[in-house]
Order: structure tokens, then C-alpha cells, then sequence
């Protein structure tokens, strides 16, 4: 192990969008994102395994605390009602990141081997939704129905929340997506 | 243009699936299908840009019939009354190619680049599905929370479609699927 670098994880996560950003992501290279945050080649590989990586690493935290919202819902709440406890948890979260999340879409948005990685990070976290659900006594087909239904309201919502002139928290876009698919499946 | 082959299409679309069920589908080559059929490689590249397309051929017209079901419900329907109209449309076409469709599934599932291809192809109907409610004036974000419901819809209702014990036509495992769907949506 190299020498402590105070928040290295954070400075390459930066350096590396606003690479991506002026130079596109196909023309970026490790060795400059590391020279842009002020650290080594060996550092980067240290936080992350490749370039890509750098956009994703918060996936997992993701999963778990959407799946651990949803877990820990009272045994009596219908799944509905489980999956927007889980909405909830995963709002928390994204608070003070909505700069950072403008910037990571948008190169995301520009790069189709990154938008294929966000659909399966989104398949990810469904089928472990699902999987979630039935642990709580849901069945099949109704389990995966709702998981497949909390990843539609998180991604709409998310794009809400990321839209340049929004302003409203992450947590309120997600209760009115949660509100607008109840109403359009109730056929209004 | 080499001499007309009957088809030759459905033929190597056929030897294709076999033998990624006897090979597996990174073991397999184009020139192994081909001969398998009974027909060239050059034959093949009339017909298939590559070995991974052929798994895929059908999915342009998957989503235009998806898309035309949509489109042509009357204009007084509720965004997801035309959306059921979309899985009727859909789910005609797939009456006789169930036993197909599950050998389709098994080469799918055992591999992840394949399935990320047809997250893609999903994500497609679903963009297109969006577009095509907001043509038909439905707003943001009902069209697009509309359209990711009624993709949901169709791959839980398709998984089921082709369970090896069942027996019930794909029609009526969509409108199943969607009625579940719309159970736990309003909290049941």
C-alpha cells in the first residue's frame, strides 16, 4: 500500500466526470484522471478496476439500501407500501448529490456501452427486490411485478430530479412518480 | 446473390439454437451453424449480421407491433387500456413459437452478454412505447411511467409464457400479468 491520500476516492471520482466531461469518456485514460486529481496510476487501481467502474461504484450501496428499505417495512404493509419505504431509504442518500448525478447522466446518457452498464445495475436491483419481496411472503408473479414497478418510479423519478430547473427533493419526485403509475394502472 | 435457398432464414435460425443448446453459445461458429443447415457462410451474412443477431431478428418486429397495438387503440382509451391493446397485438404473434421461445430463453440466460443485449432491447420498446403515448397526448411522466409498466408487464407475463408445465396462451398470462400489476399498484 502506498502512502495515505487524504479522500483519494472522491478526488479520482471527480477528476475522472470532469474528464469525461470535457474530453468524452472513450478518450480519457486512467493515467489522466489520476494526473488530474493529483494522485498515481497505482492509487486509481487501488479504488477502482477500470474507468468505468469510477461511474458505478456507488451500485451497490444502492441495491442495499433500496433492499433494506423494503426489508425492514413492517410485516403488515403491502408491498406497495414496502417498495416506497425502500423509494424513501434510497432518497436519503442522493441529497446533496444532485450536481454530481446531473454530471454522471449526462455522460452517461452520451456513451452506449455505459447506458447498457446502468440497465444492468437496474436489472440488478430488481431482481433483488423481488427476491426481497418474497422473503416478506409475497408470490410470484406479484413480487417481481412490484420490483419491476420500483425500478420504473426510481428511474422516472430520478430523471425528474435531475432535470436542470428542478428543484424538489428526490423524495417528494419519488411519491409523485409512485402516485402517477398508481393512477395511470388505474386507468386514469 | 447466390441461388435461392428455401427457407433459409428459419433454417439457420434453427441450427443456430441447437447447437447453442448442444455447444453453448460462445463455443459456437458461424460456419458451424451454416453447415448444420445445410447452407454457406456467405448465405448466413445475407441473413444475419453475426452469430448474436440471429437471436435477435425478431425484436424490430416485437416492438413495431408493440408499438402499432398502441397506437391504434381509440383515441378515447386510458393510456393503459391502449397499452393492453399493445400485449394483445404482441402476444398473436408468438402463439406457435412457444417451444422455440424456450430454448431462446435457456441460451439467454447462461449468458450475461446476451442478456444485456436483451435488457437493450427492452429499454428500446419501452422508449419507443413512451413516445408513441405521448403522440397519443399523454403527458410526462405518465407516458413514460405507462410505458416501463407495460414492459414489465410483458417480460414477467413472457417468463411465465414459457414455463416448461404451462399450458394457458400468452394473451392470457399478459392480461394476467397486468392485472396483477394494477392489484399492487392499488395495495392488495
Amino acid at each position: 500500500m502506498g502512502r495515505w491520500e487524504p479522500n483519494a476516492r472522491g478526488r479520482l471520482a471527480n477528476a475522472a466526470l470532469e474528464l469525461y466531461r470535457e474530453r468524452g469518456y472513450e478518450q480519457t485514460t486512467v493515467a489522466e484522471i489520476a494526473k488530474r486529481a493529483g494522485l498515481t496510476e497505482r492509487t486509481f487501481f487501488r479504488h477502482y478496476a477500470d474507468k468505468r467502474e469510477v461511474l458505478f461504484a456507488g451500485s451497490g450501496e444502492l441495491q442495499e439500501l433500496f433492499v433494506r428499505g423494503v426489508a425492514d417495512a413492517p410485516g403488515s404493509a403491502a408491498p406497495i407500501d414496502a417498495l416506497a419505504m425502500g423509494l424513501e431509504a434510497v432518497s436519503g442518500t442522493f441529497a446533496d448529490r444532485r450536481e454530481y448525478a446531473r454530471e454522471r447522466q449526462a455522460v452517461i446518457m452520451a456513451n452506449a456501452v455505459l447506458q447498457e452498464r446502468e440497465l444492468i445495475k437496474l436489472a440488478s436491483i430488481s431482481a433483488a427486490l423481488a427476491d426481497t419481496l418474497r422473503r416478506r411472503g409475497v408470490a410470484e408473479p406479484a413480487a417481481s411485478l412490484t420490483a419491476e414497478a420500483g425500478v420504473a418510479v426510481f428511474k422516472i423519478g430520478f430523471e425528474r430530479w435531475i432535470l436542470a430547473a428542478e428543484e424538489r427533493d428526490m423524495w417528494q419526485l419519488m411519491r409523485e412518480s409512485l402516485d402517477e403509475l398508481k393512477a395511470v394502472t388505474a386507468g386514469r
